[in-house]
């Protein structure tokens, strides 16, 4: 019987001897192991962080003690000293616990969380709701791996200081974000471990922070000293912590950044299979011809170049046209507008779920100056993602801000068309929704000026039924185009509007004379969408229109499939909707 | 002729002696409070820094050198000094001339800024590209003010540490936010400046920064002095001064929370009016009763307090159960996410335009989690304002977000029962745009139970025309019934939907009995809004929709009048609107 076995709450964790601790950590990196070769997930993340988590559980009395996890992706540990190890160990039941922190499973856990930086504001917000209601336990969260850089995190740093009561921020120093730390914070991380702690320069103690530091942060031992000693402390406390991620598996120690986040399989030595063309290798050669041209491209990401297959082979050749900002959405986006008006070229990469940390930036920073940068969004769309990173907002966050141009292109060669377009250009903040799908040739190569703002593409001109189909989406209304044929014997027109963020009058306009219905297709939202601008601009007339995209909800972890079938996304189910109001 | 009258550029600057550059902060600080007694504005800021700007200018060559003014509220002495005086002494040129930084006024103006802690990072863009382009010359951001605790503020900084060249950032320490400073921060630059600039403890220096302090922060001569040296240099560099906030106007530097920005006449002490009941009021009143029951209710603003009303006494009688946690508006909502899951009350009052800050925690830190927070709206509709102020895009910000629950009352009455109702419920984040109007009494005693959502409130039955009228803009939809039957004889149907985000299904089907046409109106913008949500529930019918709001446009000090014709929203403009569809 392993001791994780015997684990089924903390009170567990309390009893064992500090062997069966050491113990106890070697079977949860197992479990760990086992469920992320089983069903993807954060590997390097949660191995580092076992011993940090059983001595948690054994100084703490969780939930009574609330356990604050940021981004929770280093939870693991945490969930299988909570009731649930199913869900790492038990084949069969891995998909029964998620990968996140959700009260919903478990009373252990206080908040739904998959962003990073939020964790060091909720806690303040619980040690004060403590304070007001007049209680008394401790309130602890546990922040790092990247997550500091983020404006939202030295926010909460800030304000925690000024609480006048328990407050305990552990900082988990692995030397890593996903990719290598970068900033002025990090240098200061490391010249604390270079001292065992003792360097003057220390931004915690600078902003009123009583601080610990524990070299061995994989050592439960010397955690639990530490964390007794701040456990009931009356002020807010930092424990800086420095552990190795991806202890115990060795490739995740070596490469830490392959390793931080992995797909099924890789126990197995999965063999590469070799790679196709992507939009992110088109991205890339895109991005490195310019360089080698000599251009003022700068590549601008913010601490998640894996998204885009920005590796260290195209970093190392990027050289000083690239910049990974770190975990600072806010600051990716500012940084590109001070870029565009001084005359670089910047392409930043974001994905979709973070681009959400923006809206202000992009606004005021971005399109209040026109400024010309190219902000390339990516994964927008449905899909079966956890409900903390879905990617289905993009288009209201970003369609409804004034002078943005957002382009939605369907193939290849107008993706490339766009990016030219973009990249030369120098009137328009521009945003691009890479398309998530595998890779489509399609000749698009007339009109390619995309300075004509909002001019759609009448690809099929038919009668009757109009099908407007953006993006992702534009294969679907193909197929709808067909089943109409099929079905009804309708010649239906087809239409790619290349542009989100505007409506073509004119084209509109001439769909009157021998149309009745107009559809139109986004991979998103629908409320604040594209499809909204489109009815309104009927909504005075006799044409009927049918918005086709997501409803306005979170999901979590559920079947595309099913997902499309709620939302009428088949061309089936268009075509019954259609043959409704015909 | 003063000195300021021989200054049309810079380079008269540079031939001032220094008591001539005295003299010259007289002549501006009077022309600062010539324009403010006149057209209003922010009258602190700019009096505390006008020695540091004629210091900048000076010392660097601008625009050759660029200067990057934070907020770019304290940018008023700039102008004076790059050819713009005639916006500050000329009486009847001041409107000419913005309240803050415009690259269309001058060259020496590089971004249009107004909102906080974006100039770190706006710099170290300007510098990169610099660099990426091998030009040499200096690029220094203005920060300060209580902008320093915004996280894009943290990003900036921590990422402006790795540029390996020039940018200076002149920390502006007038030891104010608009109110008090508040967070860990402002404790490290207090014990800095109590040594001097020689504390043990410094935040710049941690994060990578050489330092620099100037305790004569309005002595031009010691500017002079520090920015000689750090001219050129090759490094990023801190240059903390330490002025007076209000210089030269006694009051201003008395209570400099009160004349951080003012309206005009504030010279000739213009008794204040005896205020009538506002909607600013009736919060204080509701806040200060729970209070005074002994609840969890707790106050949170981002360092503007002043635009709710919140002055000392009201925070005083709130005691701990009022936070400001200064230019954090990120905090302030996973703050309050984390005050509300813990059993606390939190009542957030952020304005419009400064709510753009913080769509990823609304998503993420309340609305994933369905934490009953409330947060009030401030100001939210079209307006004559700057067009870095604008407050017409909360309605397709925060509406498409799921779960949240966004209400819109249009009296007293129902703003109290609105209150009431989210403030003692459990099950959702609610936001309330508080009334922009003055203060209409009208009982809407029947359904408070406001839990039942997206039910709207039939206030007359009428036929053939519903005009579903939202919030601010409630009077106008009855105006427009009024003048229905007096033009056509109409006896419409008057809605006010009280929910923004969502649609009443069944009140909208029975419209389709004897209505042909359903009109909208909204006080914001109407892309991605409430109305067209009302008209994609119409696509499929044959009722005809029109939505009143307006454009998606960055709009600039545009008078109301003018707007309200541009957008058709008069009552004679819609009527005829629909005459047209009729």
């Amino acid at each position: 019987m392993t001791v994780l076995e015997k684990i089924n709450s903390p009170q567990d964790v309390k009893t064992l001897s500090l062997q069966e601790m050491n113990t106890l950590a070697q079977d949860i990196r197992e479990a760990i192991l086992n469920r992320v070769n089983t069903i993807g997930g954060h590997l390097g993340p949660d191995l580092g962080i076992a011993e940090a988590t059983i001595a948690m559980h054994y100084v703490f009395d969780s939930p009574k003690d609330k356990f604050i996890f940021d981004v929770s992706h280093q939870i693991y540990p945490h969930k299988m000293l909570t009731g649930r190890k199913h869900g790492f160990v038990d084949s069969s039941r891995l998909q029964e616990i998620s990968g996140y922190s959700n009260p919903k499973e478990s009373e252990h856990d206080h908040f739904v969380i998959g962003h990073t930086s939020t964790s060091v504001s909720l806690a303040t917000g619980v040690a004060k709701a403590r304070d007001l209601k007049g209680d008394n336990y401790n309130v602890i969260a546990l922040i790092g791996d990247g997550s500091l850089s983020g404006g939202e995190a030295y926010e909460g740093f800030n304000n925690a200081a000024e609480l006048d009561s328990n407050i305990i921020i552990i900082v988990n120093d692995n030397e890593m974000s996903i990719a290598p730390n970068y900033g002025g914070l990090y240098k200061n991380l490391a010249e604390l471990r270079n001292t065992n702690g003792q360097a003057q320069n220390n931004v915690f103690k600078a902003i009123g922070f009583d601080y610990y530091y524990v070299e061995e942060g994989n050592n439960t031992e010397k955690l639990i000293d530490v964390f007794k000693k701040v456990k009931d402390t009356n002020h807010p406390t930092v424990v800086h912590i420095h552990t190795l991620k991806g202890k115990g598996y060795e490739p995740a120690v070596v490469d830490k950044e392959t390793y931080h986040w992995t797909t099924p399989g890789f126990l197995n030595n999965k063999e590469a299979s070799v790679q196709a063309e992507t939009y992110n290798s088109i991205t890339k050669d895109f991005l490195l011809d310019k360089k080698q041209k000599g251009e003022p491209v700068i590549a601008v990401t913010a601490a998640t170049p894996g998204v885009f297959e920005f590796n260290p082979e195209f970093r190392n050749k990027m050289g000083k046209n690239y910049t990974d900002v770190g975990i600072a959405e806010e600051h990716a986006i500012a940084y590109a507008s001070g870029l565009a008006q001084n005359g670089a070229k910047p392409v930043l990469a974001l994905m979709s779920s973070f681009v959400q940390r923006t809206y202000d930036q992009m606004s005021q920073d971005l399109a209040l100056n026109n400024s010309p940068a190219t902000v390339l969004i990516y994964w927008g769309g449905i899909s079966n993602a956890d409900m903390t990173h879905l990617c289905t907002f993009d288009i209201p966050l970003i369609s409804n801000i004034p002078n943005i141009v957002y382009l939605s292109p369907v193939s290849k060669e107008e993706y490339l068309a766009m990016l030219e377009w973009s990249y030369n250009q120098n009137e328009h903040t521009v945003f691009i929704r890479v398309p998530s799908t595998d890779v489509v040739s399609y000749e698009t190569a007339d009109n390619t000026d995309y300075s004509q703002l909002n001019k759609y593409k009448l690809v099929e001109k038919g009668e009757k039924v109009a099908i407007i189909a953006a993006g992702n989406f534009f294969g679907l209304g193909r197929q709808v185009k067909e089943e109409l044929k099929t079905q009804l014997n309708i010649d239906a027109t087809l239409i790619n509007p290349r542009f989100l963020t505007g409506v073509d009058f004119d084209m509109l306009e001439t769909l009157k004379k021998d149309h009745s219905v107009v559809i139109t297709l986004e991979d998103g939202e629908l409320d604040g969408g594209f499809g909204e601008k489109i009815t309104r601009f009927y909504g005075n007339s006799s044409m009927k229109v049918l918005n086709f995209g997501s409803k306005k909800e979170f999901t979590d972890r559920v079947p595309l499939e099913e997902l499309y079938n709620r939302y009428h996304l088949t061309k089936e189910l268009i075509v019954s909707d259609i043959k409704g109001i015909l």
